[in-house]
């Protein structure tokens, strides 16, 4: 039969870098498309005990339906946790969600229609963009300086822009790009989106990833008016496989989120809601985090260093204070998509830049390196084939 | 800050039931209203065994990132299990979702825009409904008759709305009513849908739990041309808890569920797909359905006995041959909200039919009844309360 789709899923194109994404799942291709936590990040141990505990004293507990806001002990866990850091406003409340991903989509669908504006750092996250995308508004990228988003460009964006309904950040160690907000510009963000009446949707996976420099407060602690959602996630700091996220923000729009949710999974898989709970109820945060800070602050120390060695110095790079990604940009007469594809030839993966634009249409000629994924030596043969596949181009 | 929702999210309004419904989360409460498998349904040392060995044995694998489809040898496992069923077509194949509501919902997002039209049954299952009303479609409820969906009203609905593009079917053992539909119906409900070409969304969560009676194939068993997306569950057969589903379907609008999945939650939770997979490779599947439907047998004869004995003549009762549900039926001169209400009061919860009509302001004078949730001991005790309350509004 002929199949008639939704315009929401009719503009879902297929996508032109998936040729290169693909070689992500060769095994004797080197992981630096990837994003995932490192091998030696997971207490696997700690989970497997905690696990055995939770499934021998509480097995209904942990395999009948439950509530779809979340596991009671795991939101009063994280209600503590971002009370401390000043994010819970006196009308916020928490809500588990699927990863941080759930948070995002559902955040689009309660605040826009179809052709509304959602404005975005460009670069920014595919996964996000491409919810988006799912939810048929108009995606404008307005660009990310060294201290995060062009406020005039962004400024210019809501002009021109009257029927934008949220803007889309990621403030901390931004994925793809590295690149930390200063306080200044989120606090200028914030009087914009208060301004013109915009909800932010702060999303914040890398947070406590921070291995260089100090804290910077979240763009939700200087939230007076319920106007930032804000999205946490377990993903990067204890696993990402379990799938637990969650979404903080005043009361009205979370009960909408929260009806959304119903909708969409019922709730989030309850056995890792409690392996969440119990891991940080046994285990002192602050010692695993610092473990994890450890791991990534080597690991990018590790592949910075390399990429300034070998690398032609025609190319340039971000060094990030936290999170798990560096952004690299070729010189002009190096092809970035020709880039690229040679490098998976030769057994490399890297994201093309444009997979981190609004469209596949934006010319950029950097690419995205995530130094988590590969181990410390896949780490140091990698950059030297990026480097001569570079040298070779030049 | 004033918020303004999306059309979709603002057309969602706080359910009239609501204010019984919340009374399930009461202990002292006798639980009709739920939809729980039986506590002694789950193997939880079988579960926390493999869990263990899991976690043992490939930790990362259960922890890390995975892939948007599912976890290849679960998708294997219920490839070779709908193909003995005749589910799984040649340009068929399986992905994994966070429960069968999932699927349902992401099939309404690709098919329908905003106001296109959705047919099902009248009652039908309140998440499904509400589902569809967060996409804000015109939702058309057609009859159920003893034998299924009625032929005349479905052929009537969809020369009345010809911007259909799905209609919501629950085959066997329908949620709320027990009702399953006859095969004459199936081969009818498959012919119309193929003459006024829509897509036929089966959702079969309970069709493995049948106690009486005798198998009738799936629609899409029938299907020749890719017309039928089917939706099955690991929640009614194993836990809930755990959020695992599948959809099959032609691999055209799979690839689009595939899409909206992974901006929705990127995967569901891999430790429970390898969990999944693991028990119903190690343990023989015809066996553990067995003991189910052992269960439900007896669960069902139970609550059917005593409501017979019980309660006036005048209510009357659906006998299902499967399935967790019993619908019953006031006669003219008891108000159905009245009698939920004094039931509640008296600590029985049910649940009121309105909560499965496509609109709340279409009158029913049916509620649901569920046998899997309460003990044995607690189904004697809330089917004498539930008469002694009809009893008294005679």
């Amino acid at each position: 039969m002929n199949y008639t789709f939704s315009g929401r899923v009719s503009s879902l194109k297929p996508s032109a870098i998936r040729e290169i994404l693909k070689f992500t799942a060769d095994p004797s291709v080197i992981p630096f498309a990837a994003g995932n936590p490192a091998t030696e990040a997971f207490p696997t141990e700690e989970i497997a005990a905690i696990s055995s505990t939770i499934l021998e004293n509480n097995p209904i507990g942990a395999l009948q339906y439950s509530l779809t806001e979340g596991y009671p002990p795991l939101r009063d866990w994280i209600r503590r946790h971002l009370d401390k850091q000043g994010i819970l406003g006196n009308d916020d409340d928490v809500v588990i969600t699927s990863g941080a991903q759930q948070a995002i989509e559902l955040s689009c669908k309660i605040l826009c229609n179809e052709g509304d504006t959602v404005i975005c750092e460009a670069p920014s996250f595919i996964g996000s963009l491409n919810a988006f995308k799912s939810n048929n508004v108009n995606l404008v990228g307005v660009p990310v300086l060294s201290d995060g988003i062009c406020i005039d460009s962004l400024e210019k964006a809501l002009l021109a822009n009257p029927n934008t309904k949220m803007i889309y950040l990621i403030p901390n160690f931004q994925n793809p790009s590295g690149i930390t907000m200063s306080l200044e510009k989120r606090k200028a963000v914030y009087d914009l989106a208060s301004r013109f009446d915009v909800i932010i949707v702060e999303d914040d996976p890398y947070g406590a990833l921070r291995f260089a420099g100090e804290d910077i407060p979240p763009i939700k602690s200087l939230d007076t008016e319920g106007r930032v959602i804000y999205c946490g996630s377990f993903s990067k700091i204890l696993s990402p496989g379990m799938r637990v996220g969650y979404v903080c923000a005043n009361s009205i729009p979370l009960q909408k989120i929260v009806v959304c949710k119903q909708v969409s999974d019922v709730h989030t898989n309850i056995w890792a809601q409690m392996v969440c709970e119990r891991y940080f109820t046994i285990h002192d945060y602050d010692d695993h985090i610092e473990n994890l800070r450890n791991i990534y602050r080597r690991k990018s120390k590790l592949m910075l260093d390399n990429l300034k060695w070998e690398m032609p110095t025609s190319i340039s790079f971000t060094e990030p204070e936290g999170g798990l990604f560096i952004w690299a940009t070729l010189p002009d007469n190096i092809d970035m998509m020709d880039f690229c594809k040679n490098a998976v030839k030769k057994k490399v993966a890297v994201v093309p830049g444009v997979a981190f634009m609004v469209s596949e249409d934006i010319a950029t000629s950097s690419f995205r390196l995530n130094f988590s994924t590969p181990s410390d030596e896949k780490i140091v043969d990698g950059v030297k084939i990026l480097a001569n596949v570079a040298k070779s181009m030049l």
